[in-house]
């Protein structure tokens, strides 16, 4: 079974970014980014929520196209159609999709974001690492690291490694035992 | 000039304590705790808001008593008196009051909390540093770092130690350098 591993920028005060979504104040330069690509290079699948994925547009990702050339994508939503693309809409049943994607061949997959999506995740236990990018800042507002999962969990410390620039680089394996989160659907969490 | 340390246990979600003040899923034993006891002997003044005085009524604390006993006690609050008490209230000019301890000769000044009045601090720039012990554990909500505030302030990294029960310890510097916090007084803070 591979492991769906969220990999994420984080400010100490636990935001992923500003609530314009802007990630200006997480630091986009130094070793951190280097050994990210790295991981990057190791995930062959990638899941996103929507505005995740819109979210790159901004940057130039052109609707329907590949963010990650080398990964197969799985975008969460209700909305979102693209005619002959290579990226997959879930649209439907998306905590079965998860489960089957985990249950296939292969590397790691890659959780991209965003927080109220890997929210949607943890509430339904499928989050089983968390690789966070700690950046020596406090951005005091914005999306959260899961979103509005009220979800408590505990966590095991897998690795540490801390870079000149002041970044921490923390994984950590997730532990369902003991944990009573609420299992919401996709709907209910953009509702929210 | 003194330096006003923030000292405190936090998920890696960024609560320091649930919503109704209990920090069970916060790891308490190990020896991130016996580093922590070796540092509070080294503070020798602390200061506090009233809620977070209060609290230690729940472990047997007496109201008026010092709750460290080698510490000069500053507690924050329009409303509590007590007679005949080593504990001083703080009860108006409260970044007046503030300046002023760290302007005296000692070593630093311990900041034991709570959120709500440890970001009222760092809105008025009053936080020198901040010093996390990173406890393996997403609490889901509760009670964040700086409370409300808003302040998106820069950090440097000063140390990072991992311990074998997988807690971190996290020592930054604050910098107010560009940081644009809104100055509000306790009263605001404590009515919001």
């Amino acid at each position: 079974m591979r492991k769906l591993v969220y990999d994420i920028a984080m400010s100490l005060d636990g935001f992923i970014a500003r609530a314009d979504g802007s990630v200006d104040g997480l630091l986009a330069e130094g070793d951190h980014v280097t050994d990210f690509m790295n991981r990057l290079g190791a995930y062959d699948t990638v899941l996103m929520g929507r505005a995740t994925y819109e979210w790159g547009y901004r940057f130039g990702l052109t609707p329907g196209a590949l963010a990650y050339p080398h990964m197969q994508h799985h975008v969460f939503s209700r909305t979102l159609r693209f005619d002959d693309s290579p990226v997959h809409v879930v649209s439907d049943d998306e905590i079965g999709a998860v489960e089957r994607l985990k249950q296939q061949d292969g590397g790691d997959i890659y959780l991209c974001g965003g927080g109220a999506f890997a929210g949607f995740l943890l509430d339904n236990r499928l989050v089983d690492q968390v690789v966070v990018k700690l950046s020596p800042v406090l951005l005091g507002g914005g999306v959260r690291l899961f979103g509005a999962s009220r979800a408590a969990v505990e966590l095991t410390t897998v690795e540490s490694k801390r870079y000149d620039n002041g970044v921490l680089l923390l994984r950590y394996d997730v532990s369902y035992t003991g944990a009573t989160p609420r299992r919401r659907t996709l709907a209910e969490v953009l509702a929210g």
